[in-house]
Formats: structure tokens, C-alpha cells, sequence
């Protein structure tokens, strides 16, 4: 079976983004100054070829740990997408 | 009222997506081959200070049509987050 499955990475809390804190600069110059913060991650979605969900939710995860996540500086989730 | 509002930003579907594919290859030299496809977007968390959820909404909108999108390669979605 095929799953579609979504993992969304964001970085950690705690940690300071500097990619989201430019963002937040660009969007007040635009005059956007209702927006307080800014956190900017990835999104990624996987076609995972798998017996179950079970199987392919394992697959999912290793390949967040070993490639599209850094643990250090982020936190991911993984979603099915139906 | 504060609201936390998410924006997922894909590729269009029509469109190569070479970071995916890198990232795919990244993933079959891993060992992990059940995955077929693999798909690289973003993923922004805006907190936005507003009067309701549907001028939240038009600040997000605006916010992904001016600076955080390229229409021309990207769809986005908005989604509240309670």
C-alpha cells in the first residue's frame, strides 16, 4: 500500500529563528503590523510504499532522525495524510 | 485577540521539485527505499494580533501572496491553529 505522509519541522522552541525573525522584519516593511512573530520550518511530504501504517509511520520517522531533522535544533511531527 | 495562524507553502504539483528529489536520492543511499516521492515545502507559524479570525486571515493572506509565496511555483494553505 501507498501512505502520503506529512512531517512538518519546526525549529525547537526555545531557539531563536533567525530566518523567522527576517521574515518578520520584511512583513512589517510591507506594512503588515499586526504579525508579532514569525517561526519558519519545512514541510515535507513522503510517498512511503509500506504493508501498514504502522510500517510506514517507522520508515517515516527514521528518516526524520537520520536525514530531514536536525534533533539538536528542531522538532518534527508526523501526520498521514488521508 | 492573538491568533496562531499556520501557512503551508508546496510546490505546485505540475512542477519538479529538484530539492525533494535530492532528498529522495539522500534517503534510497540510507537504506530507505519505501519511499517513492518526496516533496519539500515550508511551513511558517504567524502569531497575529487581531479583532477576529477572519481579519487574521486577511493578514495571513496578504502576508503569503506578498512576501512568503511565489505563486508562480508555490500554493499555500492557512490554517488556524486553536
Amino acid at each position: 500500500m501507498t501512505f502520503q505522509v506529512q512531517i512538518k519541522i519546526m525549529p525547537l522552541k526555545d531557539l531563536l529563528d533567525p530566518q523567522g525573525k527576517a521574515v518578520l522584519g520584511g512583513l512589517h516593511n510591507l506594512g503588515l503590523g499586526g504579525i508579532q512573530d514569525v517561526r519558519v520550518g519545512k514541510n515535507i511530504t513522503l510517498q512511503i510504499e509500506a504493508d501498514n501504517e504502522s510500517a510506514a509511520r517507522a520508515i517515516a520517522e527514521e528518516a526524520s532522525k537520520k536525514l530531514l531533522a536536525n534533533a539538536v535544533m528542531e522538532h518534527f511531527e508526523i501526520e498521514f495524510v488521508k
